[in-house]
Order: C-alpha cells, then sequence, then structure tokens
C-alpha cells in the first residue's frame, strides 16, 4: 500500500485514488523507470519490432525486466503471468495489457499462466463466490479473444484449480507473518482471514512455471503497477524457497472517460464495457473529457491541449496506427480537427475492434476448456 | 485457547501443560458433561451394547450429541469425522479415539471423513511437508488396520485433496477475522498467514458432508478435547454458511508412561510406539509410574492405589474385557498383584494387539487409495 506523502493520491491492489504521478509512484514503490536503453534491447530481441504501448510509453517501469531480456537472448526458459479478479463484464481498459502480454508471448515464444482470481473478489471484494465464479469464465472469453494459441495460455481458476496452488501457497505462506500481510495490504485486525491469506495464491502463480516445467523458468508479470506489492513480497521470499525471482513491467492506469482516475464498473460512464453497444459507446466518448477549446472559433484559433484530453489518451493506448496518432496530435494542436471529428475517428476504431472482438468472443465460448490449465497440466 | 485462572493446566490444539483438571476444563470450553441418560440412550441406540470407552467415561464430555443421537433414532443422515496431524509415527494412544470411532461408525451406520493436516504440521509444527505428507499416508494405515470398510472411510489428505475443501474454507474463511483467529488460537502478529488460514480448513470438513451428500448431514466428531477450539468456531457460523452445526463428543488425554500429563512424540518413553519392538514395549511398561507401595511386603499389606497409577489407566483404555480390568483393580487395592506382575499382564495385552494391527497396517499398504475420498467422491 502507497500513500502517497502529500496525500494526493493512493494506490493499492484494491484502490486508486487522486490523480497518479507516475515517476512519484515508481519511486515509492522502488521499481525502475523503462530507459531508452531497455526499449533499444527488446526492440533488438523483437526483430526491430516494438509494440505500440512499449513505444508509448504505457508500459513504463519494471523490476529486472533485464533479467527476461537475457534468458531470452540466451534461448533460456521463462514464462508470463497476468491475471484478473473476475467480478464484472470487463472494459476495454483491461484488455490493453493483455493486448502487451500477447504480443510478449508471441514475439518471445512464452506461454502464458493467466490467474482468475475468483476467490479474491469474494474474499476482498464481497462478490457472490458463485457470481466471480461465473465471470472467470466469460472474462476468460476476452483473453482468449486476442488470439492466443491453446498451447500457450493456460488459463487458471482459484476456486477449480487449487490443487495447483496450494503446494506452493503454504510454502508462501510460511515465509509471510500477519504482520507483513497487514501492512503490505493494509488489512487490519477487523479483516477476514482469507484476504489475508489471498496474496499467497497471487504469490504462487509466479513460481508455478518452475514447479510445472520442472526447471527453472523465472516469470515476466505485465500488469498495472497497483500489483507491484504481491509481487514485491514474491522477490522477497523467492531465493529462499528456491524459485527464481519473478520480473515485472507495469503500466499505467487508464484514465475514465470522464477525466476521473481511473475507469470503474461501478460507474459505467467512465469506461466503455466489451458488452455496450453502439450507441452506448457514442454517448460515452461523445461526453468525454477533451483537452479542447470552449468554441470552435477558439479551438480553431488555438488549438487543443491533447496532454489534457483523455479522447487523446484513448488514441495512444488503443489506436496502433502510429502516424493516425501523430496526425490527430498536431491536428488538435493546431487548431484544425474539432473534438467532435476527433472523437468520431476514434468512435469507429473502438466500434470496429468491439465488433470483431465479441465475434472471436463468441467463437472462443466452445473451447475455453483447451485454454485451462487442468487440460494440459 | 484455555488458560486457567490458578495456572496450573493450559490446553491449545498444540499444547498440553499441567495436569488437567477434565471438569473444569469443559466448564471452561462451555462443553457439556455425558451424563447417565446420554449413555443409556446411546446403549438403547446400540442394541444395549456400549463401548468400553464411553463405559468408562474416556469419552466424557461433548457438544449436542444429542442432536446426532436424535437424528440416528430418526434414521436421519450425518456422518462422522475426525483427523490426524500427520509428523511421526503413532503411539497407541493415537488409536484410542479411532478405536471409538470406528464403533461409532459400524454401530450406527455413519461415514467416516478422516483428515489429514498434513499442512498444518508444515504450517504450525515446522514439520518438511514432504515429511508430513509421507506421514499422512504411513497414520492412514494405522486408521484403515482398525478395521475400516473402504465405503465407509474417506481419508482426506489436505495437501493433495485440496479441491474438495478450499471452497468451503474460503466461506469459512470469509466469516473470521483475523482478530478472531488470534484470540481463539493464540496466534500473534509474528504468526505466519498460513497457520492463521489452516484452522478454515479444518473447519471445512465439518461442512463438507452436507456438500458431498447434497442434503444436510451434520458430523459428530469424536476427538481430543484440546480440538474444541475448532470446532466452536465452525458452530459459531455454521447457520450463517447455512451448514448444520457439528457436534462433538470429547476424550481425555492418555497420560504418559512416565507419569507426565500427555504422551509426546519428543519424549520416546512417554509413549508406546506402534513401530516399537517388544523389548521396548516390555522396558517402557516395566518403567512405568504406578500407584503401587515401595517394597513388596507393603503392597501385600496396603495394597495399591489404581487412581493414581498410570498402569492401570492404561488397563481402562486398552482392556476392553471389563472383568478383567475390575479384577486387576481389585488384586491392585488388597494387595494381592504385585506392580510386576500387574505391568506383564498389560504387555502381554498391548503385545498381542501391536502385532496383530501390525500385520493388518501392512496388508491396507497395497490398497490405501480405496480408502481416500477421492476414489469415491
Amino acid at each position: 500500500m502507497v500513500h502517497n506523502s502529500s496525500e494526493t493520491f493512493m494506490v493499492t491492489p484494491w484502490e486508486v485514488k487522486g490523480r497518479i504521478d507516475y515517476l512519484k509512484l515508481a519511486e515509492q514503490f522502488g521499481v525502475k523507470l523503462l530507459t531508452e536503453d531497455d526499449i533499444e534491447e527488446i526492440r533488438r530481441l523483437a526483430n526491430n519490432n516494438l509494440h505500440y504501448l512499449l513505444r508509448r510509453r504505457h508500459f513504463y517501469a519494471h523490476r529486472d525486466l533485464n533479467v527476461i531480456i537475457d534468458r531470452i537472448r540466451m534461448g533460456l526458459k521463462c514464462a508470463l503471468y497476468t491475471g484478473r479478479g473476475p467480478s464484472a463484464d470487463l472494459h476495454i481498459g483491461h484488455l490493453v495489457p493483455w493486448i502487451f502480454t500477447k504480443w510478449l508471448s508471441d514475439v518471445f515464444d512464452m506461454e502464458l499462466f493467466f490467474e482468475m482470481t475468483d476467490d479474491e473478489k469474494f474474499l476482498v471484494k464481497g462478490v457472490p463466490l458463485e457470481e466471480a465464479n461465473k465471470y472467470a469464465y466469460e472474462n476468460a472469453l476476452d483473453v482468449i479473444a486476442l488470439g492466443f494459441n491453446p498451447k500457450k495460455l493456460h488459463i487458471i481458476i482459484d476456486t477449480e484449480d487449487i490443487k495447483y496452488l496450494y503446494k506452493i501457497a503454504i510454502r508462501v505462506a510460511k515465509k509471510l507473518t500477519i504482520s507483513t500481510v497487514k501492512h503490505t495490504f493494509g488489512f487490519t485486525d477487523s479483516s477476514n482471514i482469507g484476504s489475508a491469506f489471498f496474496p499467497t495464491l497471487q504469490i504462487a502463480v509466479a513460481f508455478l512455471p518452475t514447479e510445472l516445467y520442472g526447471e527453472e523458468a523465472p516469470v515476466l508479470i505485465p500488469c498495472g503497477i497497483d500489483q507491484d506489492p504481491y509481487f514485491r513480497l514474491a522477490r522477497d521470499i523467492a531465493e529462499e524457497l528456491r524459485y527464481p525471482k519473478p520480473s515485472t513491467i507495469y503500466c499505467k492506469f487508464i484514465p475514465a472517460l470522464t477525466g476521473e482516475e481511473k475507469m470503474s464498473a461501478s460507474k459505467p460512464e467512465t469506461a466503455i464495457y466489451i458488452t455496450d453497444d453502439d450507441r452506448d459507446i457514442k454517448r460515452k466518448i461523445m461526453n468525454a473529457l477533451t483537452g479542447g477549446q470552449p468554441t470552435k472559433e477558439l479551438q480553431k484559433k488555438f488549438g487543443g491541449n491533447p496532454d489534457k484530453c483523455i479522447v487523446y489518451q484513448y488514441y495512444v493506448v488503443f489506436v496502433e496506427n502510429d502516424e493516425l496518432v501523430s496526425k490527430i496530435r498536431n491536428d488538435c494542436t493546431n487548431g484544425s480537427i474539432l473534438c467532435g471529428e476527433c472523437k468520431l475517428i476514434l468512435y469507429e476504431k473502438i466500434v470496429k475492434f468491439l465488433h470483431e472482438h465479441r465475434e472471436k468472443r463468441e467463437k472462443a465460448r466452445d473451447k475455453i476448456e483447451e485454454y485451462r490449465l487442468s487440460s494440459k497440466f
């Protein structure tokens, strides 16, 4: 748990509050920023290819990324690990880190272990267990729809696949005191004992590939920086448990359309859901906060400010085409595009993506078992 | 955890200290003593038959035993549940409650769910996980050797059968705060988070038959009274989780041969192990603390005191034959038997039992899977 000293923002795995200073957050968590050298190294290894979310520094910080890069260069075993707390339909922001993870999996030929923490949503967030479990399956469809090969994606549903995790989890648990868990996650004596135990399961998956492959296989974990407390603990105890330390690569949060800090399932207007119809999407985008001028005339005269514009930030994370994003930025700054036009272009991009995504997602419905860890290990 | 106010004894699931006042302990835990009426009711239901461990009040206290008795009378579903923390070879004292449990299972036609808590031994007691797991199998042989039918005995090994327990355990965990677990079991902020979570698994088995049978099936738990804290919590939360409250029937501890309070794996001379050879057994019994007089002459003149005699207490819990036990008591009191002779008779009884037990236990080695829950549910 990190409270900023000036109390302007707070980030925990369950809550993000305030306007986030990402440099300060990285410093507070003690993670490293991605340097030009890191980025160039990845580009070289990826055959002079670089994912737009790296180019644009949406993924911006890490722990020991170099360990994974070195192993990839040397052809040594490693794996990817990320996850989802399933409690509701996804918004498109959830897909962004997974799109990047899919790229890593393809380019560096790594298997992805994907943990659905239905137990966490029940224990920490009070979602009924049956509902969290149902959403584990629903959300899995969205992961599969991104185009994974069933040989490369291993979905773990905590309450159903606990047999893979429990032995590792109790070894983790033995290294973590009640005190450590309280201080790391902000639990108190009034917290339920399940929420306090849960971190051992999120940590366990970081060590699972080494167990399943029967050889040292450190993981790279692409995820939101709010998940760092789990993996900081995982790294603290890895050596004692004779597992390789997990590496991480962290992305920023995607801002809410309304200009708040993070999209939120409890405020539908802040995000575009996978299930939203075109009309909903249009309304939400047209109502989004921009960096534009109050009137058409002022916009044409002074131009807008893309750095304060949520719509522009959506271009950055959802539109791969560099030329288009760069043109939008220039046209905005020099006043040659109005917010309405700009929003319509984004709307069309997102609607096109979502139509295709929903089609792939439905096609995955019958094949979900092939992508589960339990069908392979 | 119960500390006696006068500090003369302490009983927790992991430690028993001091000379135990069983009446006071029952009062402190808030459990009921078995009455003559209870005992008679059981005798009637058991076709005028009564197990010697009940006749002699080795099982002496309970919670809601009448609920189970009523259900048996009405032919309603219920089950038995007990267990073992596997970390070493057993001593014969461990078998005593299971012998009684076997009788209950036979006479009232109830299935027994038997939990091997290898996770607990690792988390709370620091036994290596592989060793605790190995002893889960070894100890299972001793349970099976008591003569169970594989259809009626369902052995659960926590680390291997966690899939049966985890969903129930997290529902239990959600009802227990860190504070409750700390106060009930004496954990502190320095305790590891696994030991604090473990009680949810011991509680989970109390609710498992209801899940597996798909109908209300309260359990009766025959065990040492030191296990009451688990089941007190289980009873506290059962209704909220829509499970029937477990009932319990508690036995006393079996004193150490050396006169200490409880047999102890860390002090070999205090107990007779299943694996002890005849010479070890003879030595241990011959060295046992008795209620006899210092010399043969004084013994013949004044007689011994069976109520202060460990050897006599062993007769009470290990020798089924009432006539023999009663004769030993009389002969001791009136000085017509010397301690040496009395010990030799006990030695022969125990050696005979153990020879047969070890034979049955080896025969069980190939059949252990048939007795596991996982082969049936």
